[in-house]
């Protein structure tokens, strides 16, 4: 049933539910000597911190972080570096009522299917809050990724029927959305709007890719790299679907279409197109890694709904309380979090694939 | 780089290459007593064997599979099960020509990339062969999962263009494209065959649901029931893209459409609709479990391409030897091996969740 | 190179070192509705606590354990239990001069040839004080097993040359070195007293029971009991033997006198003879579990000794600071709690050996 | 429950039963351009084979092994290398009559509790035949190690009360119980004569050392070396006590006997004894591994034994059939095969440790 820790060499177990004493994660199998810091680490939490716009809810969290383990002189010791972020904005009145009954879209109902009773305050575990230590722990993989060269990127693709149609780099941080076209940006605000005035919410697209990842990540057949990124990203709440490379439109696409001609450039073989996303037969092929991730609109909306509740009746309900309208803008740095987790661990995996590299690391 | 083990206590270890002397796989952690023979085994190989329409390779594989190891009087003993399964159509010369260069859409250069070198007969690993071994194993899981009133079944949604309108489950079986709507599949033959034509290949789209799947799988937060589908599925070849019930669909929905609502009846709890698949925060609710897998078209065109050889030169090529239009038709038993083998062992880490159960199964 | 994570199903992760903020461990998997509260842990970490006899180090810590998630109205809700230990004791002024070299029988030299430097306090992550952990989570892990009716027990079995020749189980709490033996406790402290005063230390033997550990436990071949129970002991740090049973014994013996009669007792099976320690096959037998775990003699001694410097200079080094003579006692608790998570572990992973008892949990 | 997967990047899983069709192990993430050939494996197997001498089981086998898969023009192709090794010598008629009982010293009664019933036909997976899997996986990874200059080397220790006082490498292989001194040997024939007259079984000491062992091998604090080790060679079936160097003798040891000065040594850190048995805090210190198995008198012996059967009734009964008077010669080859694959699993998981070796490899 344990199920809270992720990858295999770059390996991270989080914890925390989102009205404990704090949220954490501990990062084992961060190679020695990385240099790391607090505000490196904060700086991706900022990121998804609540509260900074009138889109995410207007709760207040610091979500400071305390980096208690694994650090020394400012570069990591190749043992577990543990974070800590401490829980200070919890109203758990606001959620008194939410013990009695189950929300649709959350998961209560499932929670207390499987474990008998659940930590009702807030979503406990099953909270948006739990990605803070995804978020924290993929800074690092972040950082150790920059050391190889790798950037990863993630944004708003679309909210709602509002898709971008330009791509420009500095924008992503300058709209509330994070979206990397300002018109579409300033278009998806009113459908947000009036979402929101409609005691309603929306869903949306996260797209993310990774440029200057190496050729030959991931391990057939079971760890392939698509594997884990899908298995990654769908682990993210409320992401509802994975695409990688074109996604979807493979199914209606033709051979002559979808295949992706080799040449050489440069003295280097490359793709001219890049409808696989980067990854062939499991296998990064050294262009750009591109996924997206489905996000489903916020569950908790503020209109009536109907549900059962613990005794079993039917009855009608109203959610209160400090949710967003949309989980998308949030959910970015989530993902480039997952997808930085994979690489990395991608990246320690692959050093043992052939036999004169092992040889000349030993220097034998 | 070991990555051919999947699942944590229904665990599977597939093997072999499309030229190997055999192609086979380990089942470990099968509960002891569960009835097994050979011919269940070989019922759902049939079903994915090449040779059998005209939209498969005419590669003709009895693929004949042998238990060795595990089964004692026609029931599991609990120990690993080996299943073997000669390769007998190898007809390698057809195959010497892919040594010198890299065929768009395949893995062959990505496996150099990783390797330094490959089998290049046919593919090797990376050969849709592979799948046999998940589809031995998955036969097993299908009877562990039967014993538990637990139902899967998977059919190809659409092909190209053509998508079903209907469902009728006898029907997935009489058309040689696995499709549960006559009249779509009558018309996506004609498309195949105008794609053949055309010396080119077309993808398509499989479906996948389980019925009688209890409430409570899927372990949060890594471990969650769709990101162990969603990894299991994607790790699948060819498939780009995968959703969970709505799935892409969700993106473009409001909250108020998106969650489904609980309601009794007959005593128990329901959903009135199913816009989640059946799971929601990771764990089952119950209800149907539905997925979508996203299929590439055949990478095997047999056309003119643009490509480059191991010496580092720009070529033309043309492929030549045995490949399907298209890959759906039988990668629908595929997908339903992976689903059911993702519920095995989701059903069996459950069992450790409450120790209310743990006291009554220990009879303390 | 991650391997801070022990357990499939009852899982742990630790972390911390000796002189950074705090030291902890995350467990999950741990049974949902498990009573829970921080004294039942903290009275496993005082057990381990230094400063309370003249046998162990005066530094003065009080370990006390924080519950910061996974534990609601005093139970465990299946989510991670993270607990934290702040570091109050740390006077790294007395670790500085360790940086330079590398001290005997410590791990100072290893972890700079792995990891290429080193947090040098006090023996950063490979210090004693890691166990603290270990500890914390196997009093989880107890509490767990007294559920289901099973109880671990721990003690010297000998210190130095001098061994326990009788067995009181109040006693082993009554004398500062655990030993269930009034009168080798006293002569074992005149031995020690004899060592510290030539600024020496000694070994000595843990020794640990389980009883009502139900027959059935152990995954063979890998995951077999007893080698599970062998390499969670020899994890301990100074921990350089291991035997299960008559342990070492065994090698001198005939099968006449080794192999175990089964006879019927009060109509169950009976073993006549406890030589095997309660294991068979690597799978529980129903009777007492009996380990032994041989612990070397602490590394810092305050005689002279022979070491070399980062510089490559042969050097003579005399520790300074605030050291236990003798292990042992300390680790009393330590072995108890990794035998505790192995068990704790099996039982769960035993759950699901049987098809029928599998039906029979879900009910179909 | 799932128990027959070792080690985490150099990784097996084995399978089969005595007197099944075969026996066979998967090697999966073997380093792409090993080279290896079916010969290199069966010089391994034919160590362990019975019917070679007096000491062993007259029951005649081939353990004629096959490579199916992983492969190409002799070398690793980086994909799981599937080895099998048909059961040829198959009298189940002898073990008809065990199905009945629970031998002493056996997993019969284990198996039966664990799983409800079990293959009894020679012990079924508990058979001592179940270890040719790990020895043909054994044969690979010492391919590996040699690549990389390293030599495990395991013989026989003792036999009964009769130890080796000399060590001349070369005699190992000349005396049928793998001794390597000569006068030992022939004492430890006259015992084991003795022993069979009696109809009874000896038990006795395996040793095994590795050489060129760099240092840093080994994850810390579960994954160290030490544990990986005990833990490997506790789960061969027989073995009751692991010992690191000086093992069990560390007990009695003062620390001013037990450290290991450090000393240069033509420029490089040398231990000028090695009492640790070359791993210090659970990593590799650059000397010579060593470490002992102490295994368990042959449970089959041909005398009277008091046991019951599965009616639950107390019955005298009289094993017949092929058994080795002692399993001590023919687990040399067992131990030493665990032994290197452990080895070959630290050093591929150890190449992730630094962040500055790791740049390197990825040439940045």
């Amino acid at each position: 049933m344990a199920g809270n820790t992720f990858g295999k060499q770059f390996r991270i177990t989080t914890w925390g539910e989102s009205h404990g004493k704090a949220i954490g994660v501990v990062v084992d199998g961060v190679p020695a000597e990385l240099p790391i810091s607090e505000s490196d680490i904060q700086a991706f939490l900022d990121r998804r911190k609540p509260g900074s716009t009138r889109y995410s809810t207007p709760r207040k969290e610091a979500d400071a972080v305390q980096i208690l383990s694994g650090v020394f002189e400012g570069r990591a010791t190749g043992t577990p570096i543990s974070l800590l972020i401490p829980n200070t904005s919890q109203r758990s009145s606001d959620y008194s009522e939410i013990a009695s009954y189950y929300r649709p879209g959350h998961a209560d109902y499932t929670y207390d299917m499987k474990y008998g009773f659940r930590d009702y305050r807030g979503g406990g575990r099953s909270s948006g809050r739990e990605t803070a230590g995804r978020v924290a722990a993929g800074a690092i993989a972040s950082l150790f990724l920059k050391q190889l060269g790798i950037r990863v990127c993630a944004y708003t693709r679309s909210i709602g029927p509002i898709s971008c149609e330009d791509f420009c780099q500095e924008e992503i941080s300058r709209n509330p959305l994070c979206m990397p076209d300002a018109d579409a940006a300033a278009r998806a605000q009113d459908y947000l709007d009036a979402c929101m005035k409609q005691f309603d919410s929306s869903g949306g697209v996260v797209e993310c890719f990774a440029d200057g990842v190496p050729a030959g990540l991931g391990d057939p057949v079971f760890d392939k790299l698509d594997a884990a990124l899908a298995g990654a990203v769908m682990s993210i709440g409320a992401v509802k679907a994975v695409e990688i490379g074109d996604g979807t439109a493979v199914s209606r696409a033709r051979g002559s279409e979808n295949n992706d001609p080799f040449r050489m450039r440069d003295g280097h073989v490359e793709k001219e197109t890049n409808h696989a996303g980067g990854i062939l037969g499991g296998i990064s092929d050294g262009s750009r890694i591109l996924l997206r991730a489905h996000i489903k609109p916020t569950a908790s909306i503020f209109s009536d709904q109907q549900t059962v509740n613990r005794n079993g009746e039917n009855i009608t309900i109203r959610i209160k309380g400090r949710h967003d309208p949309v989980i998308v803008p949030r959910a970015v740095v989530v993902v480039e979090s997952m997808t930085s987790l994979v690489l990395a661990d991608a990246l320690l995996s692959n050093m043992t694939a052939r036999l004169d590299r092992i040889r000349e690391f030993y220097k034998v």
